[in-house]
């Protein structure tokens, strides 16, 4: 049995903050120490503190506790320190805690391009923790370290193209469409007049994160576990639309594979197959299974399918020949869970299972 | 000055129906003549037998009218037959009313793949009407034919690819992602339990729509004028999903261009500047353009961009490269205007300054 | 421990039934032993009859059962049969059950106003089912009975009138206006057209049913437990409204005591002390407390609150001085747990506690 | 043939000011000369100023205006003056336009109190005009003037009230529920994650506004002109929610007749028949008549009525007998035409007419 860990929240009024606290209430390993919010929070309870929006209640044993300042040493005791921070101050905060020696799981875009940052998807490339003692070095670190997870949408596109890629060999070409729910831009976020009886097909810097994350993901770590090596020879297009749906990315993928198209039948078994190191280590938070395949004709829809294994696996459906690219499928995944605070979590869980805290 | 012209509705009381009667309440040329619509319907006044959906009163002089059967007799005096019939029904009615010698223009897909009828998009394809002379020789008919428009969301796309294919040539490849309006599944249509917070990823039939239609469409006409020169080099890929929106269809696009990539700076120029026959005939509900560029980040959007220009123009935004084909974009149309019953008015309109009706 | 008894659901694949699954598929003392649909399903195994609208998967045990008719013989095993019935085929289909001795529970409305068939909500007066002796005498049953649960906006509202009436004595009048789900209206139930970007101000029969059941619900039985003393002074006055939420119906409420107004703190106490006999005989499905009191200014909420306590509580907050009546309030009940799947299950697990069944 | 007079509008870019411009843009004798908005838009073009949520483009004359900062000096020349400040600074920047000597009408709740301060819906009080003479002599000026209209919610209510009270006498007690759409709370207003699936039973203020503004409303003016005579008897009580709408308050209503209950033909009759001065001066933008009365079953309904008679009329349904008041119904207006611009702009119409601009 793992010894219970002392976990930090940063951000923990956000939208990402309040979902952190509901995957950790009752978590077995990993206990909720402290929480981190703006000075205008900081000394209040959480329960004042919060504009809670979640359809169960605050946890009793954290609506009293009193939020912090998000300063590294009011949390020198966290063994984990999971940031749900906007990108606006995360950067300076997180490094920080770096500094301070604490172990940080980012879902903030800042350190996400850093060369010796890992950017984790846990059921994709939990490989790439393989850099953190090189992490260590560079910051004189003794058990401090420093990863982030993906964008939302990144997450959900990543891990089926992984699935694909260890089956078929490299994606020469990925088109997706986003439609993506209003809970990813936080609150007060989207206002309702722009989008009842109607859809944003704009959301700021995201269709660059799609097309440049999915590399570091995919690709690998070198030899000497000192550098990432990003796909270089699959080309991503994405256009990413803001929906009036509450929770759940819904993402219509094409892809062309280098080495051929498989039949849509071995594109399924293959999906419905995956498993990841997460399965493996038998984490808490992991998902049955990374990938959920439905062959119903009208699914995933987000409202029905978004829960589904905890919120952790991805639902694709929809498997079908593209006539310009060769294969196509629909998928979904629950941006608030695996898009973001599940990923960490379980992320987190990976790390405890490798050694890492 | 035309002459007025006597025309009848087929299909009144559905939404289609009722947009007709919109469009025509006030109309230079056409006067409403005669509505059609089920057997349970016909000998009521129209405003009983309607479940009238629209945010203004059914005019005056329509409210009162008797519905009619769908038989061909009973409009006999008419000059033009709109049809907003369903699939199911329209087959058999529209070929009875072809052979009683009337004009009837149809938004129903059952004849659209016939080698003799047209499939016509009024801002993109009005040179169609030449097969006219021939079908009639078929039918053996004096004044009477039958043309069809486009399923709306191959007709929201098709403007601008002909736009495109104008200037640049050939189009090689097409990848196409519809966010479509509840409207166009008709009254009762889409349950409200099923799209509230979620979006549906299927519509049955409707890829399969836009992936051949295009070709039809955007071909030529043999130069015997006997036979459709569909284009046979431009392949399409659609995944089209209903979304909680009451009117507008957003599609996004990503295109490959046989000849070269245009600049970004030059597929705006063209898509601005592009004109077509309904405005070289000025007609009546002709759109001042046909495309009605947008170089806002975040537009399109449907609720507000679907009622510019009438309802009858594709907004077109967001032009950029696209990594994969080769340049992308996302386009809005009315669904039940330009995507129904506006594109028929206006193939109506059309085929009265060609003279054929 | 109760030994299990063994339930069928009729009307098994519609909303209720649906709901019915849900909450019985782990149930303690409850197993479902036969499902009953129309003739159209009848036959097939249950996974293929249904159009599953739930969040979570049909519950694997269940997905394979084969539908049944719902012919009495077919349920004969069934210690107690649920009935998620429409009202046009319950009235015959749930007399034939309690002719073949069947213990019924029934959402429909037809034996409702039956002067020998308790109108039952579980936290309200389980005292009704005194009156199951005298209806086996008059049907000449052993073991069967009938009793209904009351309409889902009915069952919202007398939960705290019944704590208010209680504590401070009759209520003279009653105003309520609610806010109600489309999923009250099954499925397909509100086509979307209807109420995206709208509200309809009227739900056919809703505000009768409310005037009238709430008098027999809060009344009392006769001395010789043979017949209900609805009561008499109480005037209810109801306006009924659909809105595009899923679940959920909020309901305005003033009232005004025939024997003087109380404080709001007085009011706000006795709703929050309130219990019932459900809690007493520690049923399964009974929330902790029949009343959840918030005292936020903005709650309840459908989203955020339907969910509490099971489903099976009324949430009510806002309670204020009403200038016209003396006493306000805001109640929010989950309208197809306790407004329907929900009471039915609780009633029959207070008859089991009874010794009814 | 009335001269034109130049109109200034302050919170030009705001919701209620984007509708201002709308309805000034092709005005018959309001031509619009000045725009005002906060420092921080002053000095630029209005379409770079303006987030734009209408779905008419911005009219081309206005577009190019240069917004000027709200400081009447810059306002000089205007004959009217159109306010949608927000009341946080509306107080001190009318008292400055005010003191110039410029006339003021203002759709904040700053002066709605104020006993020298006129609070009027163009269809129901235009008489108390008459209290200007008085207050220009307290403000020692010659062509100023402020009149304020009255809140959204409260405007619909006054005006079936008004007819009523007209019609039958005193009425001693109203109880009011409204169910209001997203706009009347601005841009960016309401929140998309409070709002969507859900409805938020409270309104910052609103219930008391409905239940003092509706006495004065429908008040008289004293002899001398130099006072109000709200009404004494009449007591409102007001339920205010807030719901998945874009435009329309809906809001269902209950009132006892200090004389007696009239029979539900003669309510319809009298709503029917109502007119008002509006009508009797020939405004532009008053209605037909300013109250329409639907006898459909469930009308009327936000979506499909608000914009009937150019969104200037309440809209009266559902009249039935209310076992708790006497009557009861259900009324729908535009909240922000009539509820807001539209009666601005309509008060400024009968202002010019009886001279007094």
């Amino acid at each position: 049995m793992t010894q219970t860990k002392k976990v930090g929240i940063l951000g923990a009024t956000g939208t990402v903050g309040q979902r952190f606290i509901l995957l950790l209430a009752d978590h077995p390993i990993f206990a909720i120490h402290a929480l981190g919010a703006s000075s205008r929070s900081a000394g209040k309870p959480y329960s004042s503190a919060v504009k809670w929006k979640q359809n169960v209640p605050i946890p009793a044993h954290v609506a009293g506790m009193t939020v912090k300042a998000c300063v590294a040493e009011e949390f020198a005791e966290c063994d984990v320190v999971f940031s749900g921070l906007d990108a606006d101050v995360a950067g300076d905060i997180e490094m920080a805690f770096l500094k301070a020696d604490l172990a940080v799981f980012s879902n903030a875009k800042n350190y996400r391009r850093d060369p010796a940052v890992p950017l984790i998807v846990p059921t994709v490339n939990p490989s790439h923790f393989d850099l953190i003692p090189y992490q260590r070095t560079l910051h004189n670190l003794k058990k401090g370290f420093i990863i982030t997870n993906a964008n939302c949408s990144t997450t959900g596109l990543v891990v089926p193209l992984k699935a694909l890629q260890d089956a078929f060999g490299p994606l020469s070409q990925v088109l997706v469409h986003t439609q993506q729910a209003i809970s990813g831009a936080g609150y007060p976020g989207v206002p309702s007049l722009d989008i009842l009886d109607n859809i944003v097909p704009y959301i700021s810097g995201e269709e660059e994160k799609m097309e440049w994350e999915a590399a570091k993901i995919l690709g690998g770590v070198s030899a000497d576990a000192k550098a990432f090596e990003p796909l270089s020879n699959t080309v991503v297009s994405a256009t990413c639309t803001r929906v009036p749906v509450l929770d759940g990315h819904l993402e219509s993928v094409s892809v062309k594979f280098a080495n051929g198209t498989p039949s849509i039948e071995e594109v399924y078994q293959v999906l419905d197959r995956y498993t990841s190191e997460a399965q493996a280590l038998k984490c808490h938070s992991a998902p049955e299974k990374p990938i959920l395949v439905t062959r119903d004709a009208d699914r995933p829809q987000p409202r029905l399918d978004r829960e589904l294994l905890k919120g952790q696996a991805v639902t694709v459906g929809r498997v079908r020949e593209c006539p310009v690219l060769g294969i196509k499928f629909v998928l979904l995944l629950h941006n608030t869970i695996l898009g973001a605070a599940g990923s960490s979590v379980l992320n987190a869980e990976i790390a405890v299972a490798k050694g890492l805290i």
